[in-house]
């Protein structure tokens, strides 16, 4: 059993707790006590929080990072860039980037993130990025996405029971659960996207929704609805699914997305020039929300986090949409929840302890008052402010 | 004379240069060499930068940081706050909290300040402020506003003349210059614009223009003009004036503009929900660029700086608009120029020795080639990435 105090922690309510003793056994949070004193427990001095899940990643994109910024262009440009980087990988190569990418989430505080993973070959790609985030120690839901019409020769299956073999040949692990994901409507026709929503059954179901103006224009064009009102007619919208950018909605996708997750990835949205999507409405409408690095043009789930509210503010003129305990919210237990992991995300006896410890000294953080705690971290924090990580009971970083 | 060589630094143009020599002596670059060994220098690895000017800042309102964050509002409701807190200040108070400002500053590479200082009491503020710059060793450009309606007490001076008379006694030093502003159309009338810019004449002068939208319709109902079009009737505008914000601009403010800097404060327009400028049809009509931490919602010039461009994509769906070397030359040169410092934010022979060494070994900056150096830094670096800095031949930290 190891005891942990807390000066500082964020146990799910508006405000953060003082003094706070969590008893770890194993791999899982065994007790929790506020208004505890440190008695002979180990002190984390600052701010400790749940795991942070990073619940869209392409963690092969981190390699793009820089040289993707020279010259004009657009979404569509940019991905012809993503496609020769894609294409010029191998296991080898997919390992080392992914793992110096899962190390830069881990050293951010990410416990658990979800690969959107749509480069299948050559070679065996799965379990490069599965034993990547391994050998980091932080936990994957593997979203192995079914893409079978554009893209590159090593994103497409045959069909999607070629897709469904591949995918069911993967097993979950106590560090590792298997998901399925739809690359989006551009990528899946109608039939095989109910075929990989069947598949899916319990299982976390990720989908590309509504990223660009041009994709719904398209889908419109041949389909005659929206990609959400596709996705919904394919039986793929129910608690298990998360979709990802959620953009540019119709006010009926949004109440379609209501018994969804919507995973946002602001700072890849601007990157891109996709947009902002409708944060509020979505969760007023009942979605839950989570945040994502995607494209990793920086990995600092506090920015994500904060980006949902601040872009909603350049969106409407507005100020305080989001509350930071919300926000943080869909950094952890909902992020955590989306890739299947509902026992993790949350400081709570029985759940997975995984910790992330914040300095509240840095120059950016100091001054930090307890009862505003939330606020200067989600608002001010920067990946660097993380101290200590820890997974399942480990630190790791 | 020191011998600095440099592994890359960044000396104005579209790529950052391999192997610079930089002689300083005293406070002045001496020479610059490109293509150099390292002979006896000493070595500064990863990019070295000039100094970076901060043209934009309100130092007491670091002590906002997170305590704005909680309930819904508005710009105007955040207003209400921050006079909350000014009338609070004493010059004790005004120096503890500008220094740990400015400390955070120096530590995110800004060598040169403007401090838009419009708290001019009780007691004497100015020297609060001059002497906490001092203290860290930064440069100091003090914007003495003019601020005559509206706001607070201590905000207020008689008439324009008292303004004169209060600036009129303060005095350049090798650290500070003084400078003229006009803190909006709001809080100064348009015959006491014209005294305040007769006072500048060859002195920077800053004014707030067109943040929010109801500034201009309050100016359009009193005035019958923008913002913009006020302050050129007055003769403000010519190349030593600078614009903080120019938010929400006419195309004949645009074309106003032409000749002066704009500096916006893109951490600060997403945090008070002032909305994206048009920065690039303000570059392209003429105008020079530059950016404030302003109301220090977060200190980091970085992401200032990528934030015109990454808030331009938002706003208009497309990418590259506004190169790296231009962004790092709004941070760099074009700013330190609007402060009224034309020999600095340059790697130049006669330049002064204000340098920013950045490691690029963090997991944020690691990969970064050569070639690439400038969209790297610009796009993915974080204030914590800055490991020294010099000001006029004087490592600070």
């Amino acid at each position: 059993m190891t005891k942990l105090w807390c000066e500082l922690a964020w146990l799910g309510d508006e405000r953060a707790e003082q003094g706070v003793l969590i008893e770890v056994d194993r791999d899982r949070i065994a007790s929790v006590t506020t208004g505890a004193g440190p008695g002979d427990a180990e002190r984390l001095s600052g701010l400790t929080l749940p795991g942070l899940a990073n619940v869209h990643s392409h963690a092969f994109q981190r390699a793009l990072r820089g040289r993707t910024q020279v010259g004009t262009g657009s979404f569509w440009t940019w991905r012809e860039q993503m496609y020769e980087l894609a294409a010029s990988l191998n296991p080898d190569t997919m390992f080392a980037i992914a793992r110096a990418c899962f190390e830069e989430m881990a050293l951010a505080g990410v416990t658990c993130v979800g690969e959107f993973h749509y480069v299948h070959g050559p070679g065996d790609m799965e379990q490069a990025v599965i034993a990547a985030a391994r050998d980091v120690g932080i936990r994957m839901t593997l979203l192995d996405a079914c893409y079978l019409h554009g893209g590159i020769d090593s994103f497409r299956d045959a069909d999607a029971h070629a897709w469904a073999e591949r995918a069911g040949g993967l097993s979950d692990a106590p560090d590792l659960r298997i998901g399925a994901a739809i690359h989006s409507v551009r990528a899946v026709d109608p039939d095989s996207m109910r075929v990989v929503a069947e598949w899916a059954g319990e299982r976390p179901l990720h989908a590309h929704v509504s990223e660009q103006p041009r994709e719904n224009e398209e889908c419109l064009e041949r389909h005659g609805r929206t990609p959400t009102q596709l996705l919904a007619e394919a039986g793929a919208l129910d608690g298990n699914f998360t979709a990802i950018h959620a953009t540019h909605l119709t006010p009926e996708d949004v109440d379609l997305l209501a018994g969804a997750t919507v995973c946002l990835c602001p700072t890849t949205e601007r990157d891109l020039a996709d947009g902002i999507g409708p944060a509020r409405r979505l969760r007023d409408a009942g979605a839950r929300l989570a945040v994502g690095s995607d494209s990793q043009a920086m990995i600092d789930i506090f920015e994500e986090a904060r980006a949902i509210e601040l872009d909603e503010r350049l969106a409407t003129g507005t100020r305080g949409l989001h509350p930071a305990h919300e926000l943080l919210s869909a950094a952890t237990a909902e992020g955590h929840a989306a890739l299947g992991w509902p026992d993790a995300g949350r400081i709570e006896a029985g759940a997975l302890a995984d910790l992330v410890n914040v300095s509240l000294d840095s120059v950016r953080l100091r001054g930090t008052e307890p009862d505003f705690a939330l606020e200067s971290l989600v608002f001010a924090a920067s990946a660097p402010d993380v101290r200590r990580v820890m997974v399942g009971g480990r630190w790791i970083t």
